[in-house]
């Protein structure tokens, strides 16, 4: 009879664990793999919404927490924060004696994870490699396909870029991308009235009716584009404020450069009165899923615009270059970082409304794919470039 | 009048320095280029030669020192290295405000300069990538690439290799490896009699002849076969003992499992009697290739079989994985861990004696070509794969 | 001719630098001192008013910035942050070759700079030992005196305490306590005038006529106490609503367990109309001896309101056991985490009003006293026990 | 019923293990405690003897390794691998969840665990506090002292001392030195037989007849003196190469500055026929013991001149200030470093002979007692000095 695996995953943040969520959960059913679950970097703080207690309450044991962010916000304490991380995680897997340890697309952090499996000469498995997007993302996720030996991509596309970049193709697997599981799941069972969205989540700023229409804003700082981060938002603010819609505001994770990007948020709330816009810090992804598909449209630069966004068939304005390369559906409307622009493109979508859904990113089960994978992946460290 | 650019190298083990010195010397001599110089890890340690007092010696002054090798000698501890390391160098890269970081070869620890470099939006040179070789350094140097923006190769094949993993053919440069340029100069301009080693050098172990034939071992572990490193040491010792031929020894340098290795190289030596073995455990790298070129044969898995011996045309036995899928030439001889093996190919190669000099990794003058490219080379640190 | 001699002070948090900077300032003016500024922690943060850009503002240069700060604010990140912390100042001290290094009183990363120095053989000047206190401090604090080599006290009982610990007593100086000295230059040179208050400094909440008396609170988390913090908080916030007078508020600084504090200042905000208080974060040292100044009454369990209020002569309130054992003068009434009894003992002081100044914590010169000694005190750093 | 206690005991070096060996296996034995073992440092290193396995053959199980040496052996190591180790051992009190902490005596990795205890709020214990010795161990001790909550001294004018710094009496036991425990073993129930000490052991250099008598060297660096160890090292080696009598020379520990004594001997070992000294890198404690109580004399700075030596009469010649004011027996000679006055004053010893044994530093039961106090002290962390 053979052991189970023991199958290590490390999320290091509050959206990472929504995208693999249901990943873990068939993770954590298999008859054949044991869940080895361990929480780093921002998905263990307050200010991000403590992803660690969120997956208790969800039913997951916690089997290590990794305090890894240095404070500071920078491209310094990007680096030096990777680094802990990776001193960090050595005594972890050390502990844990994983059988495969299970990396997640591109954050910064996720280099400590798949240079210390590397190191540790366990094999090592990536979700979401062979993806095109702007930013030092972009370095991040395929060197971590080149540590990696295992790839669970989301689209046909990914996997051809991650054999053309000399993965052996019996390595590469198509499962479609866990997030949208979890968005097929939120549509089918509702965990959220809409109505109800002010009662349950708080946040800050006047409330309205969301029944008539609204704006979604999600919007991050672009890491290499660090001291612009400030007059990016800005452009969005002023749009937004010019539009004058009810307008539901999402606070970006971290990254270095948030800074720029939370105080413009800040100031420019100081200084005008926003009566139609409502802030929210976290939110939980089921409910966020809800929140997309009843949305006339959504704004800034976050990747649900691209994969989810596909699939609820919800319009989506994409600014700048955050998301650049990632193959999309025909719900997104690129633009640059100009409030006009912006204001304009918002109308043009309104006015089309709601698009078709689209099976680009997948179509709900790629958690239990990916789990149904894990017991039969060969085990050998080895690797050569195929040409 | 365009600033001169500063041009941070870090330089993690002494062979890294012999490997790039040519370099560091056009670097330094060039009027639009400023070195920085920041010496890491093994290099400034007393059991491995100390690079950094060699480098103060031949005129290179030494801007930032950093310690980052964690003792213990195992895949935790070369984990943890790595980390401390990247923490450390985004200290040293503040400091020094690089305009251009470069990073040589795979040691495991250049993952540190890899990553922080990118981390910090400093544009990274990779020396000597798009090579095959066999065990962790395959997924390091490849990890390496992807967060490269400009890569200095040594073969046409190197080249290839790299544009097809997806990097932009004029980020491609094939300079020829530096360490042939040292090569070249040693035969040019010897700075050893070879007659003269034992006195220069001392050692351990009885001396001999040198004018009458020897042989050179150099055998390193093999990172991701731990345990195994004893063994595959133990089987070149008794063929090199049963050969009974005069040999020069030379011990590993750090690594992840050099532990296996050491201690049978040691235990062996208690246990068995062998007086035509000399041991030595630094050299001057223009001495060591003297050394190889006065010799018979060179026996074990050190890439410069692979490198400098084709240039020189020194006959190479090079045994096991590590060298795995290197571009070779005529002089080299692959076989496994198997004394027998070792014992008739080290006689076949004796009897057939020299070989002709190949340019396979260049022609000796790749230090002032990558001298002459760096002020050159486009400082955008936004990279996407070309496919 | 005498060589300058380095001195190298680390300024770990904001308000250690009010704290010292009467002496930073001496130290730069003094012909035979060369002052090296570090700043780390807490004084690099956002969130804790970027002290560094404070003291560039007031004309000091900035040698090395240290971020050390793991985010988490628990035991577990102050332990890991010390240890950062002392990782980290030895690259500084290494690189700055200081010949005397100064920590100030007994924040928990203080024992970063005072292991660190000791470690590498660095005299060691402690400012600020010998006093008693509350919580995990009084660990840290006489820890530091034990490692140090040159202690200079605030007052005469420190100087004799720190002597029966087993100093030599011609180590040990009474200096007074540099933050007196800017509570007196503040008094006779005012920076702000009290009624432009809210326009200069903006924070959160309405706005009121400060002429006419208000209250201060300033109240920080207990460390060894973390989980009852937000009980602590809770207490003052119900006094101070009940009470119903103008009051100024402000954020408690950076430590383990600032969570339950200001979590429960948020969230008492959000359930309650609290019209008359004002919220700060930050402000300029100068200016809240201003604001102290003018106050019926401190409340909380800040130092400031056993020093700088002794000597400013305002009532204060002193909460809870942070305080316990400190000197303390007429002005100080001391009571527990009641809210009665808060109420009780704030009425009684607004009764009484102003007190007299009390020289208990020095007269006004301990910078210039400080910079004066530091060219003259003893470099040994061999210590024994006195007894 | 009372649950029990878990006493987590940090380990950092092989003497420390000797040293509390016999309270951890009455810890062990307890039926109130559960022992937590945490080994680290050089305790886990091959060239300090892996007391990690030394302490698996005598039958304990290892909670935790702790890898935290950064290498290079020099005051900047020292002081960054303590900052490494109380970042790591974070984690493992985290993990393992101790009711009490207990470190030992005044190396330098110890302030690592006391800081990391303190800061965790986790109690505690210190044995071997109270002492007085030359350099650096003197800072550590005291300031460890002032961290520590309860104090396990081995004589009661140590327990004196401690009182004098400001500790609170009834939290001092005087309760021996557990070395002494281990001494008392040793010589009522040999493991060794004097005779086979060669063969036991091996060791370098030629073997003669130990039962006609012999000398012990031991010799450390001592840590503020970096740059003299060389010279220091150079005077005994003169001092017996010229007396010339059978000698046991033992390698010292790590530490800072180890390195100028290593090369030291090293050197004189290659320039100097030596027919009459044997090397030994390490030895089970009881041995040693053994080794010493057939000595003649023992010669260097080593503290089992003072502790051990005391109880079984060995003479002793204690060199340097490394053991200056530690309460010593009346066999020992002090002396400075110079090979005449070395030489003289072991032919002064050898010429006197044995002692009578003297309980200076305990009676051998220290391990016992230091048991049966754990289950009983208070565990409050809260700390004020008794003036």
């Amino acid at each position: 009879m053979a052991m189970k695996r023991n199958v290590c995953v490390v999320i290091t943040a509050r959206p990472s664990y929504s995208r693999i969520r249901s990943a873990l959960e068939a993770i954590k059913q298999h008859p054949d793999l044991t869940l080895q679950l361990v929480v780093a970097a921002s998905a263990l703080l307050d200010r991000y919404g403590r992803a660690d207690h969120v997956m208790e309450k969800e039913g997951f044991t916690i089997d290590r927490r990794v305090y890894m962010i240095l404070e500071g916000e920078n491209p310094i304490t990007s680096a030096k924060s990777t680094g802990l991380g990776l001193a960090e995680l050595a005594t972890v897997f050390s502990d844990l004696q994983p059988d495969v340890v299970v990396t997640i697309a591109d954050r910064f952090e996720t280099m400590a994870t798949a240079v210390c499996a590397a190191y540790m000469n366990i094999p090592l498995v990536h979700v979401q490699g062979g993806e095109i997007t702007g930013s030092i993302d972009e370095k991040v996720r395929h060197a971590v396909t080149k540590l990696a030996d295992t790839h669970f991509v989301s689209t046909p596309k990914a996997a051809e870029r991650v054999i053309r970049m000399g993965e052996r193709p019996d390595r590469v697997h198509v499962t479609g991308c866990p997030s949208i599981d979890l968005a097929k799941q939120a549509i089918e069972h509702p965990t959220l009235s809409i109505e109800s969205l002010f009662e349950r989540y708080g946040g800050v700023g006047s409330r309205f009716d969301v029944t008539k229409g609204y704006l979604v804003v999600m919007q991050h700082p672009v890491t290499t584009e660090y001291e612009q981060s400030r007059r990016h938002i800005e452009e969005t603010l002023h749009a937004i404020r010019e539009l004058n819609r009810p307008t539901l505001w999402f606070w970006p994770n971290v990254d270095a450069g948030s800074d720029g990007t939370s105080t413009g948020i800040r100031a420019f709330r100081e200084n005008h009165h926003l009566p139609h816009i409502h802030f929210f810090k976290n939110m939980r992804p089921e409910d966020f899923i809800q929140v997309l598909h009843h949305s006339q449209c959504l704004v800034g630069n976050s990747s649900v615009g691209i994969r989810e966004c596909a699939f609820l068939g919800t319009p989506v304005i994409n600014i700048g270059s955050r998301q650049n390369g990632r193959d999309r559906g025909e719900n997104v409307l690129d633009i640059g970082y100009h409030r006009k622009d912006i204001i304009e493109a918002i109308e043009k979508q309104i006015a089309t409304g709601k698009y078709p859904s689209d099976s680009l990113y997948g179509t709900g089960d790629a958690g239990q794919t990916i789990a149904n994978l894990l017991p039969h992946i060969d085990l050998s460290i080895e690797k050569r470039l195929t040409f």
